[in-house]
């Protein structure tokens, strides 16, 4: 059985579905959590947070308890050196996540900080990402 | 009777009148607050804070209750990405306010991510930029 | 009662209400001078060219003259340094107006070159900007 | 049963598992297809060239035949507009797919053309990749 | 005897010695507060914190209380506004501190934004850098 | 029959054939305007002015008034955006000529800030472009 | 009667009418060139290819057979210096033709490298560009 | 004796003098008219006008007049192509006159557009420019 | 004896000598590949392509066959990573070699793609360098 | 009588006359020093060097002797911090000189670091460019 | 007892306390060499030249027989890639000194071409820099 | 017999083969000169300089003197626009050399400012670099 994974989601993404769904769908995060926990193969810890310290921390708390991370860092991944080098210092494989394709997105939107430490990067699949990240996963460890 | 207004006001603007005076001016944030008060038309929330993350929440909290958000994203203005995201799902109008006239600043102070999702932007009035603001907003709203 | 307050509109300002009401309004300049007109404590000029150096003029004419100027600088912001540095050289408080607001549009129609040298910026919202800047300015000079 | 994918392969990619293994893995082109092929859940067409005449027409091909296109356009992504334009012709799902993680290479190899035409980005799961992109591609045309 | 001296600590450095030891060496934070301790001529606050509005709140907790402060914005030091205007607002000396040498690292970890409020910056003697930044703050508060 | 062009030549254009032949030819402005009235199959207006503002006014003239405009706004291209913008809320047809080949040219006379408003850009064909740009006005509007 | 003309019609143009007729209308290519055949006042050599190669050699079979040359480079226009270097040794007229009007698009097909070796360029008149080009060109060459 | 020299003063040069004398000093132009006027060898035409069409005017009216020109564009410098084109076709020499340094000033003030067309450039003189420059000029022609 | 050498030319270079001989000379390519037999001390392959998968393909046949490449890339050195990708793959040297100086001309043609993963680059000694070429790479190979 | 004044000049300049007079005239440098001698009011200090350490030494020893300097930095405007160091450091006036008009020259040669710390900036003259700045420093020390 | 340490100044710091007291302070170089020797625990190489060749020769006289190296490269900072090089090849440690906060400086002042090269940056502490940065030195060495 | 080849070598090349080895390899200056003087056809002269000003002048001396100059410019190659004019005034061939390929290193060592004046450009052959250039520029000179 392969190990934990923890799946760590940014800021606003408690509002998945309820705001703006010709961009980010209408899947609530609530669903998307209860189609990781049909796809987990494992121990799976799923949480969200708008602050950025305890998305700090929840990285911390994967160290050495996590077999990998998937993050959708939303806003923050293109402004949050602080959460990049967090990242960086988990030496498990990492796979960043994003809803909406935002390598076709406004300029604000387009070049994540966070890739560069990323092992992998998936974008544009709509809450379906979710499990597809997952299955990536499962298959990076085993 | 106009639906309430929220102000919401960033980072270190508890210093408000205390610190750099020649930048800022000499009011304090409780005597805005208290130029706010007598302004308002209606309901009226005020509140700050130095945490991105109680500013995300705050602007959630406004989804479905204010019917206009004045807010002052200080030195947050220049790099959150998260809060302008928060912004831009509320969806009614937004005024993005300035003590200081931030495009005659230096270059860290000048060009807002917030405002391209605000509808309207005022700078540079000192804190009589509140009460216009609010004046702003309720020709906006009405 | 405040000194005399001159509101100045330039390039096709004239069209106003008239051409692309998506982006300016219905609203015609007429009927803006007719609203600033109510909302005037003391003398007001109001006037429009599509002449730089009109209003460059227009500007020298000020000098001694206003007690403040309110500014539509239009396409004008954008690239005249002639009009920004007769700005610069008037004493008094400038407030520079926008009907759009400018930082949601395209890159044509952005960084306002005047911006720098006005005490103030309001941007955004619509014919209603003029009685909100003309407030704002009786509030500066008061 | 899913419409017929293809996956089309750019240059380079014949030498895949041959050369620079520390960058792009051990496994062949063939071994690949392979996997692909147990993957699949449908008709494949499962294709490489070095021309990007022969890309072009290759996804002319799969107008009005594929469901969707998984593509891993290797050293096209950073300069044919070509191919950009005949993907963004392509009606359906699009899902580039890179081996290795671009966004964490050298500049000649990090901001894909491909992207912004794209439904989906897949990259930095090694040989992994094309199952996982099979996967998500047959999710989203479910 | 000098005035108290704050020394603060951001992001990711409670990893300190734990983590990426090629890069920021083995001494833990705790080791680092003992040095600091045993180098301090008076009163010394020594703290770390995740959340950037703590630590926005740390430095306004300095006004008027400490005759300078050493700051380790680490991930901050590239995109936080909000702590180089608290900064800017204190009155007294500033030093800005790094353990590595960040002018010789990639593009992300380069150009401190705390730099020009600062008045003194030292980056890349590792943790000898605290009792380094103690002395030089007892130099320039003498 | 057509509906009437306008054909609208900004600065230096008096001088045309008069001066620098060997980059915009022999041609005077006499004789291109005797050409253009060969070429006419309906009402012709034909003008030339130094003038920002004229220029921006005859553009107001043409609303309503005229099937097309073509304009060759020489050195306004590259720095006017009043006329942009007096172009851009003309509902009919535009064309921007250019006698020599600007894109060939130097950085200053290069990207025409005009060019994302007109319907059709004609440059290089020297003198003749006028006639080739009223046979290209001619099939838009029929 | 005037020499051979060569129009040459670079990648993706074989889809031309069929694919995304809001940015290239309806007409297919096969009617442009029969449009081209009814303007053809001499000798008319009309051909397409999505082999950066072939148009290369294409070009070459122009070196002292046609009196010019029409070419629409397409995606080719933003990134071939080969295709470039090809026309710029051909020493007759060159007019590069464009469907859109490449100046109002996006960042990717604004910037032709083509356009300064070019003798002329026309872009923005649809279909009507061909017959339009052809007209230009007789008349340089006439 | 030399020929005639016209010095063409643009916009805002009439309030020399009269504002901002910090940055222009305090000697009026009709004193700098009076000090070129003594300085003069032959004839001399002395001018300011706040419209760029009266300053290409004026330059067109050089041509065949005029054996030199003294320009100071004054906020033309910077944006006015129109100008630069109306100088390049004069014949004769050409100086570019500046009262401040504008190397030395802020970015909206530095990088002249004329000056790559002028025959010299002097700038940071103050009002002693002028006659310095026809002293230049007189050189140039002799 | 030394091993293989591939020498492999890029586009457009099956005219030189016939074309802009004031950029490239009058040494046709076939007169160049008598010159390289000449100089010869080994097997020789000499080839030119105007297709860029064929260049790939005859970079992957010179894989465990050449001891080393001297490659033309002429336009394609500043636009092809895919070439850039196939050298990079080669185990061997890679010479990469200009006929004109291409640090001294337009900014299309100064900054290769290529050189980073060449051995060495050698431009601006016209036919001359491809004997030079070819004495440094024998010296690489000893 | 004036004090002295110091003329310096920099790199290449012992070559004035001798070598590209297409650029730089036909006047040597010593035949500048005899016009230079002409021209004086009061003691002439003129000097040249290829070394910038010399130069920098030359400007301190302008310190408390010299009303002021004249210095043609030649190549090493464009690149030396440390001169501009020791200019900005004298307290009188500098005037730096350019034999050609240094704006319309390639980027290599256009953008002085020399003359934000100047007094004024005379480029273009040639020869002439030295009696001219004598006067002009002569103005500016009376 | 440690190793010897070599103290290198770079241009115009001859001038230290003489000139700029209000950027450099009031202490001179010969006080500053005090201070250096009151410090040192060791053998003391203390120098200034304002040639830069000098400087590189005092470097490469310190491979081998110095410690450690403290550089105040001054204005060479920004532009001497001979330097970089020469302390590159340097294999002790390097600490990189500046009198003032170069990083809240002007544009030429800012990004020191030395410090990817240095071991250690020290930056804004006046003369007690040097101290302070003999003390991080001795550190370093132990 | 050819003309007098001057070979000149720029700072830190007298540490060739001492230093950083895995850059610029083993052999020394003296082992680099022998290996020139056995391929020299005619005088040779070989030298080397730390400092900018010899380098200056050691090009004056090959004026009318030597056939030929091959200059090894390095660190200076990327600042030193006055070597730069020295070399563009020399009227023979000049042969810019560098040991490494200076294309595939850090942004600091890749774009010469020398190569534009230069006839030819040979770089990364390490010492073999030597006699090839000599071989090639008695190609040129013959």
């Amino acid at each position: 059985m392969p190990g934990a994974i923890h799946i760590l989601n940014g800021p606003n993404l408690d509002l998945l579905g309820l705001r703006e769904p010709h961009i980010y769908g209408h899947t609530t995060l609530a669903q998307v959590e209860a189609m990781c926990r049909d796809a987990a193969q494992g121990d799976l810890l799923f949480a969200q947070t708008n602050h950025e310290g305890e998305m700090i921390e929840m990285i911390h708390a994967a160290f050495g308890t996590a077999a990998g991370i998937i993050i959708n860092p939303a806003g923050w991944s293109f402004r949050s050196i602080a959460i990049r080098d967090a990242l960086a210092a988990f030496g498990g494989p990492v796979i960043e996540l994003h809803i909406s394709n935002i390598h076709a997105r406004d300029a604000a939107h387009r070049d994540s900080l966070i890739s560069p430490v990323a092992t992998a990067v998936i974008a544009g699949l709509g809450a379906q990402g979710y499990p597809v990240a997952m299955d990536a996963l499962y298959r990076l460890i085993s």
